[in-house]
């Protein structure tokens, strides 16, 4: 009976730059009594990644340039906040009263270049003065992780790092990767024939963004509440991943 | 502990025009020792409920239009294919070679208007000759599976009928609801201020999506191999759904 079960990481705490997520991991998966095994992936919300790597930035220090400031004025955010966007980001796709659709510098299409106030209020800081920048390189953020646990577990894991991204046509955010390590972004299924059989196509499927959605089902918006969730019964072999191979390049995208 | 199980139901036959699904839905069921309960979701691939509801179409019977041979020539499939896919469709976004995507009357924007020629060996029919467009209604199919269901089970039950997407910027399918009874497509998480504590803003989470792509991750592409996933812990609460929550009217579209 194939089953794909994911959990929510109990006890958790509030994560502070410096801190180390495989021993914050492995406390709770012990207090669980969950024992991790070969082919499980572990899926972390962005939010606690950049916390530990210390991507909070406080607004006061950053001076807006020109560019920010014309943004500003259409879509109505803080010049400041726009200013990190646009450090952030490698393109401005869409500016409108509240609203600011970059590529961000990783590649992928989202609104605000992922940055968030939200969780600031748990380190004892002004939430109008802090904002959370998405973790610098997530893949090795990912990579880092697995390691890490690798060394003290000895087991083969997946490792994601998500967030949640708008998208184009359909209404509703949906949990997407943002970095990965040692699990598949993509697999290609063959097998699939043309409508008249003459030429053998493949189907790509978005296996990562597929589990970052399920994964995204169960944090919820929560701030703190369930920022790890473990997966098991991922139904693919696990092996390098990465990021780049869900980004479509520019030059291959219809719909910018 | 929360967490989500989703599981595949087995010894599902191949589905003929005329199949009760709530039947042989309940009979696997039986045969897996899986007992129903309230809050439980069946999530359905949208192949079997289109064959169920006898939407298997005689390429052959299809006469093209001129618009029909003129985007054909472009995207290079059949021009009786072609047809079909404009009669399903609201309107054209892309056509390039190999590539046609439209708004499907659903309001959905995909690929082919989701018309597929898969299984269709499975009715010994030759799979050059026939395709399968998707349910006419699927919140109406879900709708009478649910009804269908409830009547036997006395269960409060969420039905999604699903079918797998591209997406703009991102390369892999997704699985996506095309179709939904019982249960939210959209939750409004309140609680998330601005950047600057100046307005209370809502999220927006696409559960339905988010739960559409946790069970396509399940069903993989194998045609016939695990059409009906079983899904417990859907962390929301149950009601009224519609696939219209989902679909972004174009006028607020900035990506068409």
């Amino acid at each position: 009976m194939p089953a794909l079960t994911l959990t929510s990481l109990e006890e958790v705490p509030f994560i502070r730059h410096g801190d180390d997520l495989a021993d914050i991991i492995l406390a709770s998966l012990i207090g669980m009594q969950l024992e991790l095994l070969d082919g499980d992936i572990l899926v972390l919300t962005q939010k606690i990644v950049s916390k530990a790597e210390g991507r909070l930035i406080e607004i006061a220090s950053v001076t807006p340039s020109k560019a920010a400031l014309r943004h500003a004025g259409i879509c109505g955010k803080d010049p400041r906040l726009v200013e990190l966007i646009l450090r952030e980001s490698k393109s401005v796709l869409r500016v409108r009263p509240g609203l600011l659709i970059v590529e961000h510098r990783l590649g992928f299409v989202c609104a605000n270049a992922g940055i968030d106030h939200s969780n600031v209020q748990a380190e004892d800081l002004n939430p109008s003065e802090w904002v959370l920048l998405l973790p610098e390189h997530p893949d090795d953020s990912a990579e880092r992780l697995r390691v890490a646990l690798r060394k003290r577990t000895k087991r083969t894991l997946g490792i994601m790092i998500i967030d949640s991204h708008g998208r184009a046509w359909r209404n509703g955010t949906e949990g997407v990767a943002i970095g990965l390590a040692g699990m598949p972004a993509l697999v290609d299924l063959r097998g699939q024939h043309d409508l008249f059989g003459q030429e053998l196509l493949t189907t790509t499927v978005g296996v990562a963004d597929e589990l970052a959605a399920a994964a995204s089902l169960l944090m919820g918006q929560a701030d703190e509440g369930t920022p790890v969730i473990h997966v098991r019964g991922f139904p693919y072999p696990l092996r390098e991943g990465s990021l780049s191979e869900i980004i479509r390049p520019e030059r291959e995208d219809l719909f910018r």
